[in-house]
């Protein structure tokens, strides 16, 4: 007899599933409940049809119910909520705009119910004018708002992704944006040192940004919206997007037993198996491991949603299929530079109380003499046995390539030696013949080895002025256009003759532009007995800091 | 006592071997011989300055020996040619411009001599107007050439990634430029089906290309130089680059009784020694393992010659440290076109008695509903155990991102199975929620579980036209712009509802247009009892290669 599968939402991880079921078995009956009207939409794509990048709204559909039917046989329900499930005698209760209650039967269930987007209570969070952008409705809500022509002024609550790409598209489309984060630095999975970078990309984009402060109260006033910050500060606004997060659309598995976490992430084990026989989960809605520090935690991303509901399809239909975590690979676009990162930055480690050491660089995109080199911020994480934890990229071209290949490394276990032996693709339009991810190896190598001797600027500032000697080893032009305070100038090149300008004994904290020309400077003057710090980053990161 | 070390060579792997060598031992000799006036050059860029892409000369000086002396205390000494080694006495004789004849002893000795192009022994072969590329000097004939108003016409020999190159520059400086490849398709490192490719690029771009012919001889006439090939065609330049390959610059080793190879290349361990005791050797004159084949080979690239450097200094200095091999990652941009590849190709693995499997893909280099995305075509070449042997890639965009994943995973020992697990970084600028990095992986993944049965276009050609019945399973409209001959059309989404129109017993060799539907398809037909064969790459790959 054939298996009869149910499906819940019809999205990234639910049509996902739906779709290798079907190649995995033509025979089964495939049922797809979704809530909405549309199925297989690009949520990613949501807030560039807002910003009219893209032009076409048809171009989000990736599929209509028509295609599932007519390519995979898909029974599509669209407009059927899922409002009851009883795992026991395996059926659930469906709330159809078009057939009213009823019930359907299943061997195999899989949710993929998603998330919503986070709606705290706050006096005047319910005005009409205060939105949230997760579906097509949404989206339209939003745009059609934007299109009409005296819409001026948008506040975007939340510096996570969806907000940052919110503010970008509505400053695209001409308005006047504030971007609103409670936290000191926006975009979460970036540590302050990196996110400082995209912060002052916003900026330069003509960009409000108000850190540090979160929102207290909204209150229509006629045509506007005020917005009041626990600092007292007020703004106004014609629209606000509310973007601080999403919680799993879990609610409706409350009566089902159905394994929820605390949060309401329904729990899976590495099959996508919940604790109810026969029913599956995927997606946003789940629980998943942190593929770096094997803690439990929930990451709503695309590519995850996509991958376990092609595993969830695998294990129902027999063929064994394993998710072993998320590593939170993500990339934004903030206007012209792109942020990525992966694995688990200092936060978590932190949190986890995994010991970690980091160095960061500052290599060009491609061949320095050939057009179009642009500087690329790049942090590694790793741990002293040299396995690599995590990586964040920023910068204007050939960041996600990077960021890719570490995250690469990551999946497969390796370390900080592997970093330094791929052999990546190398001409000068594209690479150097060490490539930015060989460079952050060999720097992370030197740490590893004791050969450099890093510290940061802030376990400068923590110093006591007294206890060592700063040095500036960059050229003497460099160092007369701005320099930190108190250092003395030393240029590399001149160091071993001036050697005796240096106190034997004394501690030396010396810093060049990025660090290349420290770590030679390092290693001159531990050579020579002197007891001595290169500040990773160096002058670029102080400046970027604004120390 | 400090160590004494002899360098030969200025450039890529000469001047990495001095640069670690000072930043491990501050206290060591260490001199450098350069034969030519140059050290530290950008080899790479040469034919990007040809071309002016490049437009300052000084671009092209990484180091210079003033630099390399202040900086890392190196004793630089250009115009000076070793041409003797004594390895019993450790002593090297050296022909100097300023200083004449002199010996030099050491305790260790690092050969980086680099290559030369090849010159065949053929009639007209020492003409002024054969110029070949390989450094400064050759770079400085060739420009002046270029720049003179009166030369309209380049013959390019060689197909190679120098002379594609060239050929790219000398028509963005507005020659006509013909290509001559003795081989049936130019670049060596990719298989003849994504060869026809860059093919494409270049013709598109008024480039003249000739296949499968050699030069029997060359003669001057008048301000001209006549090219004879073997097929007796005769053409016509101002000027022709040879390059056709190099051989290892090391015919000054013979008495030294440092073992080479057949072709010259110098026999190294993994820690670059070679049989001499305290000699070392690294860059293109060495012989390496290639990193999948296990094989001997040799492979000119700058990125191991810069690796092997380093990890001779390293054990000089007393760091262990091991070269693994070289996987041939190798990248050229065709005008707009990227193409790259890593690991082994097909011809390869065929000499290595190797058995292989092969897919094709064409997916978008981000989002498709995205501005700009556009197509890829990415062939995967892996073991029935599921080890990844090769990629290739070519495409407008993101095919350098794509390859140098795959690259890490052939380094980590990765399998089809990790590919499908890769967590890449995706927002719509980027990628898609499945990078084609997965989707190979699926599609492999497919094909090693015989899910999916895929057979090329050699394949089809082979079979008797009797033994199947030839299927295009696209929309009636693709049909109707263009089909393969004998093919019937049913749609994939019309498949279920016509499979009477497919005797049973009856195999079927059906298409789509790149694979995908046709994937589906082949689901469809095998779980009915269909012997089925999917055409791997579909209609696209019979386009490009003109079937
Ligand atoms: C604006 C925006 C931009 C994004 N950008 C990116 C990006 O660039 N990169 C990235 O990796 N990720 C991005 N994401 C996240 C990504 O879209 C999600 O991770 C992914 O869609 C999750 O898939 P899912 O199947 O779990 O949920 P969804 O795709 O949201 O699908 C869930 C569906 O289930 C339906 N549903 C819920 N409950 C029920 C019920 N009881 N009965 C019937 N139907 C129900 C819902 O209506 C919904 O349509 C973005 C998300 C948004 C909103
Ligand atoms: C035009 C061109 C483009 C290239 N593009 C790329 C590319 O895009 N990507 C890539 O990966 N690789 C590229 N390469 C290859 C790359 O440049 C080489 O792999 C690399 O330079 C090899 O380093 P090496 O130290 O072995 O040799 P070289 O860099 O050539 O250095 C050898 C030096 O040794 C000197 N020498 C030789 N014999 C003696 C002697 N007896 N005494 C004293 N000195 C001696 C020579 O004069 C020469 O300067 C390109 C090469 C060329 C020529
Ligand atoms: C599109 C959607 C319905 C899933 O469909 P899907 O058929 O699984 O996915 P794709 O169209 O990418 O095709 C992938 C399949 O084709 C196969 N394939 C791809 N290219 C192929 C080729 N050239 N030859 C043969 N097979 C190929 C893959 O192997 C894979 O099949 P498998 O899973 O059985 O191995 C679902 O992902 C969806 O609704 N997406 C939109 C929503 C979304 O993801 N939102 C978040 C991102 S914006
Ligand atoms: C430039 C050249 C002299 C080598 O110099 P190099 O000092 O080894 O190389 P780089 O300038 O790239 O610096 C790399 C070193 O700086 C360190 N470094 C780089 N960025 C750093 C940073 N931000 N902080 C600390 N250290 C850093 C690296 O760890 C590495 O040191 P290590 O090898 O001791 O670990 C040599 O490669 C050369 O001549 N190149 C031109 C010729 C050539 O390569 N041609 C072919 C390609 S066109």
């Amino acid at each position: 007899m054939s298996k009869k599968i149910i499906i819940i939402g019809g999205v990234a991880g639910g049509a996902s599933t739906a779709a290798r079921l079907r190649r995995l078995d033509e025979k089964a009956e495939i049922i797809m409940f979704e809530r909405d009207e549309f199925i297989s939409f690009a949520n990613c794509g949501l807030p560039y049809y807002i910003g009219e990048r893209i032009k076409e709204r048809d171009r989000l559909f990736v599929q209509t119910p028509e295609a599932m039917k007519a390519r995979f046989h898909i029974d599509v329900r669209i407009h059927s909520e899922v409002i009851h499930i009883d795992t026991d005698k395996k059926v659930v209760r469906v709330n159809s705009k078009l057939r009213g209650i009823y019930e359907e039967s299943y061997d195999y269930l899989v949710l993929s119910p998603g998330a919503k987007a986070i709606k705290p209570n706050i006096p005047g969070i319910e005005s009409s004018k205060i939105l949230t952008l997760r579906n097509i409705p949404d989206t339209d809500r939003i745009k059609s708002y934007v299109d009409q022509k005296d819409v001026k002024n948008a506040v975007v609550i939340g510096g996570g992704f969806i907000g940052v790409e919110m503010v970008e598209n509505l400053r695209e489309r001409g308005l006047n944006v504030t971007l609103v984060e409670a936290a000191p630095h926006i975009l979460a999975p970036f540590d302050s040192d990196m996110a400082v970078i995209p912060e002052k990309e916003l900026m330069d984009n003509g960009v409000r940004l108000i850190l540090g402060d979160g929102v207290k109260a909204f209150s229509e006033t006629g045509d506007q919206i005020e917005i009041t910050l626990n600092s007292d500060t007020k703004l106004r606004a014609d629209i606000v997007i509310l973007a601080i997060g999403v919680l799993p659309d879990t609610t409706f598995l409350k009566e089902s037993g159905i394994e929820v976490g605390a949060r309401g992430h329904i729990i899976v084990n590495e099959r996508m198996q919940t604790n109810k026989e026969g029913v599956y989960a995927v997606g946003d809605a789940v629980e998943v491991t942190d593929y770096v520090t094997k803690l439990k935690t929930a990451i709503p991303l695309a590519g995850p949603a996509n991958k376990q509901g092609r595993i969830a399809a695998d294990n129902i239909a027999g063929r064994n299929s394993s998710y072993k975590g998320t590593q939170g690979t993500s990339i934004l676009k903030v206007f012209g530079l792109t942020a990525a990162s992966t694995g688990a930055n200092e936060r978590t480690l932190l949190k986890a109380g995994i010991p970690y050491k980091t160095i960061t660089i500052h290599p060009v995109s491609h061949a320095s003499y050939y057009p179009g080199a642009v500087p690329i911020t790049l942090k590694l994480i790793f741990h002293e046995d040299g396995r690599i934890l995590g990586a964040q990229g920023v910068g204007y071209d050939g960041v996600d390539k990077r960021i890719d290949v570490i995250a690469t490394v990551i999946r497969l276990g390796g370390t900080v030696e592997d970093l330094t032996e791929l052999e990546l693709s190398y001409a000068p339009p594209f690479s150097s013949a060490k490539d930015p991810v060989n460079m952050a190896g060999y720097v992370a190598q030197n740490v590893l080895e004791g050969r450099s001797h890093i510290t940061s600027w802030d376990e400068v500032t923590a110093m006591k002025k007294e206890d060592y000697v700063l040095v500036d080893v960059r050229s003497e032009l460099e160092y007369q256009n701005g320099h930190m305070e108190g250092a003395i100038n030393i240029p590399v090149d001149e160091l071993r003759e001036r050697l005796s300008e240096l106190e034997q004994g004394k501690t030396i904290v010396e810093y060049c532009q990025v660090g290349l020309r420290g770590y030679i400077a390092d290693r001159i003057l531990s050579q020579n007995g002197y007891r001595v710090y290169n500040v990773t980053g160096g002058y670029k990161t102080a400046t970027t800091l604004q120390l």
